[in-house]
């Protein structure tokens, strides 16, 4: 690996992106620590809490079951909002299209794209498109960017994770990853996989009326659960223990992955988020999410300790304890 | 041109790019009527208005006389909000990098967005980054977002110009396009065209103080000076006339057009910006343009009718009248 170029993994979401973030992109452009990385930014103006987050989309396929790049461009981009406990209001839409794309591709994810924002309750406002000669790009590109107002005076985020807090995911893990991964490389599964893209913030609500027991809220995309337990571990100073056996999952996505070698783990997911709840409201938490279409599958996965601070480690099915570090390298590419 | 397929015009800002925004893309993400679309959108908040914007980057090549695609994403954006009259608060910033691009080259331009940011006095406060295949993207594309606030009680649109007003422009016209395009071609120009990108919010600002008689601010990038002029006619409903003698060019800029056959009024800027203003407060605005460093070469290039609405004519040098019209197809691909 030459130290002085850019590698796939440095957008995997895992350890590399986090090098390249910490070393560089961020003290550059920002100079916001690192534990003060979450999904979106906070900023605020006579009083009124917003958030402020973006995201690009590159996604290979375009197309897949369960959802197309605009489905994942409008979601990922509400549920960054979501994750920091706001309401979605406002989107940009940035696209850069190679020449000799399809007209009719673009007006279908473009339909996709407004679909989305509607059962998500944001407006497009805004909105930029670029073309490139062929070759410069792969067919299309999108940006989104997106403004929340915060309705409530919580404090959530990667860094509010307490000892005892019950760790908490809304269902099965994996299914976008293996659903992108199996349509690009033309498996032919027997099984129904679909992505899991949705948009969060219906559900987010709902939990967020459990108030001040809400400390973080967080996607697990790009790097999987893995990655993102061990960002708020580091973010929190605490420590997190995963119970196997516990983890929703799918039996065709853990089939898919036995048999390719993929830990499910490290799969990204685009309609599910760890909610991590103060320990008397966590069964409260489960029952608002399994009440909700989003939450069927919900389950508590996990616990944050105040031993082995920064350390995540996960108690197998057959009684071992493995410590869980986030992605190293790249599994998939171009997943989101 | 096969109809179904998106060519390199539909990102030139031009006439094709219009068909495309006003055809599909808007009426399929948000439905704003044509008149009603601006350098960005204004949203209202208990009272107080903001401004928000997005735009991608992808000029080529990256570096070039006078800025390079770091400079560009910065002060696009921040003049995409000054363009509205708005103060710029926040900046997002998604990255697309290529699998191999130069991690010092990477640096460089991460560089110069924090230094051009805090020249504007915008904060970067949230990012993306994404990696993809060698070969499946150019090296580097930045899409910034914006938003700032209005801080004035003003309506300031490319649908409120009036018959009688001044049309005034800070300087000359051209410099960012011939300086990109000469870097692209290895021209071997003799003397030193350099881009003219710059941060206009500061100019902006100063105008602002003459009030209502502030009727229309747009810079004229990607389609140049003629299509943006052409653009405010049809939302205002109103002629305008240039006078072809006023219109402010460096002379290498002028010689380089019309050795490559390149109508001058097409060629994108980055540093310029066109104020459409009633005609009793023409002269301060222009006095308020020389006294600052980004105006000294202010100069009234023509005025609004109440005849002819929809169409924009030039008085040429030489007398007689030209009609001007949007870029048709595009003159300069990749131009920011």
């Amino acid at each position: 690996m030459d130290k002085d170029l850019i590698l796939l993994g440095h957008g995997s979401g895992g350890r590399l992106s986090h090098q390249l973030l910490s070393e560089l992109i961020i003290p550059t452009l920002s100079g916001i620590p690192a534990e003060g990385q979450n999904d979106a930014a906070i900023v605020t103006h006579n009083g009124q809490r917003f958030a402020f987050t973006t995201d690009s989309y590159v996604v290979d396929p375009i197309f897949f079951p369960g959802g197309n790049i605009g489905s994942l461009a409008v979601n990922g981009t509400v549920n960054d909002l979501a994750m920091m406990g706001a309401r979605p209001l406002y989107m940009s839409v940035g696209l850069i299209l190679e020449e000799g794309f399809g007209r009719s591709e673009l007006a279908e994810i473009l339909a996709t794209m407004r679909q989305e924002a509607d059962v998500a309750g944001i407006a497009i406002i805004t909105g930029d498109t670029k073309v490139v000669p062929r070759g410069k790009a792969d067919r299309i590109f999108i940006n989104t960017s997106g403004v929340g107002i915060l309705d409530h005076e919580l404090t959530i985020g990667g860094n509010c994770a307490r000892p005892g807090d019950a760790v908490i995911i809304n269902g099965a893990i994996g299914d976008h990853g293996i659903a992108v991964m199996a349509q690009r490389e033309g498996l032919d599964l027997q099984s129904d996989i679909r992505s899991d893209c949705a948009a969060l913030n219906g559900l987010v609500a709902e939990i967020l009326k459990e108030g001040e027991a809400v400390h973080v809220l967080r996607d697990p995309t790009r790097g999987g659960v893995a990655t993102t337990i061990k960002e708020i571990a580091l973010q929190s100073r605490v420590g997190i223990t995963l119970r196997e056996e516990s983890l929703p999952l799918n039996g065709a996505v853990k089939g898919v992955c036995a048999i390719l070698g993929l830990d499910p783990l490290y799969v990204a997911n685009e309609g599910k988020f760890l909610a991590i709840i103060a320990p008397q409201k966590a069964e409260a938490v489960l029952a608002r999410m399994r009440a909700h279409p989003l939450g069927r599958g919900a389950a508590v996965i996990g616990e944050v300790t105040a031993e082995k601070a920064g350390r995540v480690q996960m108690e197998t099915v057959v009684g071992g304890m493995r410590a869980v570090e986030m992605l190293a390298g790249e599994q998939l590419p171009r997943i989101c």
